[in-house]
């Protein structure tokens, strides 16, 4: 335990010192800060000893469980070699070993599917990984001669990072409309979001009328068009958006044929989220770029990488001269802890069997979400592997969303919390994303509670 | 030992899976790659068992020495507890004890200096910290109902990092220029390059031109202008231009009078690299917002900060409806792994009385230099601190340049590497920047290793 006058020096750190992210200070000072000082498994610990299922996995990232020892080992015998050294002009062995496990990975999820994925660029964060595909697809049309396709397609409700490239063709309002002055032009395509279908159509019979619309953007302007970016099959922060069948395989053919390269955003859905080890694998496609961050390390440390095909990599090839150098990088590009925990963390998949073990929790959650279906405040829920979003309405029949004062998603979040449950939602949208390494056991009690909490909350 | 066969192994898996920054890849792929596989102190092993001294701080990261056992300890500590929780709603540990940690290494930094930096944001690199620290002025001057004030002022030979927003600010043209057409638009102010005046005049006849044209860029538009950004007393990547005396305060009361806020990146030059724990020290002003990252973990794994006052945070509270949230965030922002590593190395400066103890050796290095200085084809040698430049030209009269094909940094580099010291140029400029735990026998032995090595290849 710790002792009370700690914790309270901790929490009034906190909140005098730190600014947090995505957070209204004023909303968290006007609150009792809940401090994790320990975690293990699926759980949670606060500063006062108790413990909480983290529903989320701290914010989209845990995968196989926190203080899992294969990855804590990996981290303690790297720190005994080599925390870090650069990857500007040297190697290190962690960071070789990560990307022929990665591109194995990707070798084993696509197969015999083109464009193959062969080259890994490392960098920190989604953001940066984004920004990375970005500037690569940018450079590659100068390298291949087509320096007029310097425009990117972002997909509405879309959401790829807070620095300036990744807003600039991210399309959540909430968080981006403020910088808009700040961005390159893009082009925006409707959102596959047939719940609240922008073209007022209905699924399955509008025929995906939203392809259309995509294509219609292809059509008119695709010489100057670099890329189209996209998170493959959900639209995570967006609102936890999950796409029907066809959307995704047709943006791919429709790049393929208008000569457009096509950027996946993988950053939430990889690492085995979906279901899948990679959502592109749902549509059964490849993109030419992909990015992925977040589960990559079991969520223990930041890192991310960006992977190329060969086309890409060979445009970027030549004397210094002809200055087709791709001139980017971060400091820690490769870190050696990092790629340790990912290296590690990539085995586990195999050593517990990660993908089939979730399978049952897979259709746990599915049948469990159709009978939160039914409540009355419960618009609409989707899920794809396990990554679920329960959109909660004032209105079942006209979908009429409840009003943002009603704050209702952080409402059944803190009620949540009372049962020992930590969650997060987004806006009107509840989130269930949790480690996959849960127990069944863990999953129907987070479900069940939730449910409760759902049916308490509509009758306050 | 590392068996031969591994050793090729590894060495393969590097040039079939990995795009490294900043390197031409074909360079890369022709050459038999150094992989390094220990540190300790301020040396690096290769694969094939030699020892390197790491001359440039594994890419201007170290500070303290590689192996630390206090950090290796604090991080170790921190995975036996939670490697990571969101600061996404919650608090942690390490990131709260940090945040303190920070604010009071700036008070004493500042002392009575005004404004006060007060606030931390943290995230993974430099490039994030300043996208936090454009994003945070760009938004400042809405909530203070000043919604022209949009645009920045960056300097020539800037670099703040390579994600869009980021590079908009910068100034390097052999890595910037590719992507032009995706910056958002800036005002750029002559750079403080008195070797290679871009004004022509010569310093100190000059009374600082440079200055005057800034001011007169603010004088025309500063109701335009949100911030200026900068690199303090040192543009880095840019060159190792080190700034003339009265420069960096002119900007700082330029700023306070045209009501523009400073930005200071010290994402290079903050942790003692100076010679003064922040460069801003040297000029005795304080910014208004201040990105630190590279050193804060004493070169360990990734992290960064945003450091902002108090008049910038407030301008950010209110109700939820306002909209005046800072909508940013990263997945792993304040990492507790991360923040425990940046605690203990922040400790280190105290008991290894890192600042004190670092003043012999820059006076060496000054020495040195100024011996260096007398080479025939050295132009300029700048130094602060234990931070270096040394400017080869072809002609020291006419300070003509080496043509870049003629890869002079590179041939001195790959010559000191045979000498057992591991360096990366910046084009024609020497870069000098070893660890601040350096031994001063060491130093010695680097800066005369680099003197024969300059004459040597001089000589060629």
């Amino acid at each position: 335990m710790i002792h009370p006058e700690d914790i309270n020096h901790i929490k009034q750190s906190d909140r005098q010192f730190i600014w947090h992210p995505f957070t209204q200070m004023k909303q968290w000072l006007d609150a009792d800060p809940v401090i994790i000082t320990e975690a293990k498994d699926c759980f949670l610990k606060d500063a006062n000893g108790r413990w909480y299922l983290d529903a989320v996995s701290s914010l989209w990232v845990n995968i196989h469980g926190h203080r899992r020892r294969e990855i804590d080992d990996a981290i303690k015998a790297q720190l005994d070699k080599v925390a870090h050294s650069t990857l500007l002009g040297l190697g290190n062995i962690p960071s070789a070993s990560l990307a022929e496990k990665l591109i194995q990975t990707t070798d084993r999820s696509f197969a015999d599917l083109r464009p193959r994925l062969s080259k890994v660029f490392y960098s920190d964060n989604g953001s940066t990984a984004v920004e990375v595909a970005l500037k690569m697809a940018f450079q590659y049309w100068m390298h291949k001669g087509k320096p007029k396709k310097q425009q990117f397609i972002g997909i509405k409700n879309g959401y790829h990072g807070d620095t300036i490239g990744a807003m600039a063709v991210g399309n959540v309002d909430t968080f981006h409309s403020t910088f808009g002055p700040l961005f390159f032009k893009t082009k925006k395509a409707p959102s596959p979001y047939c719940y609240r279908c922008e073209l007022g159509k209905t699924h399955p019979d509008c025929g995906l009328a939203c392809l259309d619309a995509m294509e219609n953007i292809l059509k008119t302007d695709s010489e100057n068009i670099a890329a189209v970016i996209l998170e493959p099959m959900v639209q995570a922060a967006g609102g936890m958006i999950i796409w029907p069948d066809g959307y995704l395989d047709g943006v791919r053919t429709l790049c393929t044929n208008f000569d457009v390269l096509l950027i996946a955003d993988e950053v939430a859905t990889g690492f085995g989220r979906t279901g899948r080890m990679f959502a592109c694998e749902h549509a059964g496609i490849v993109p030419d770029l992909m990015c992925v961050s977040k589960g990559i390390t079991n969520g223990y440390m930041p890192l991310a990488a960006t992977l190329s095909t060969d086309e890409i990599y060979n445009a970027f090839l030549g004397e210094f001269s002809e200055l087709k150098t791709f001139f980017h990088g971060h400091s820690y590009t490769g870190n050696p802890l990092a790629c340790a925990a990912a290296g590690a963390s990539l085995r586990i998949f195999e050593t517990d069997n990660t993908l089939e073990n979730m399978k049952p929790k897979t259709e746990l959650l599915k049948i469990m979400l159709n009978e939160i279906a039914n409540l009355p405040i419960v618009g609409d829920m989707r899920s794809l592997g396990l990554m679920a979003g329960i959109e909660l309405v004032k209105d079942k029949q006209t979908k009429e969303p409840f009003p943002w004062e009603a704050a209702i998603g952080w409402r059944v979040a803190l009620k949540a919390r009372e049962m020992g449950i930590m969650m997060r939602p987004l806006g009107n949208i509840l989130v269930v994303m949790p480690p996959l390494s849960i127990l069944i056991d863990d999953l129907k009690y987070l479900l069940e509670s939730l449910k409760k909490t759902i049916i308490a909350v509509s009758e306050e």
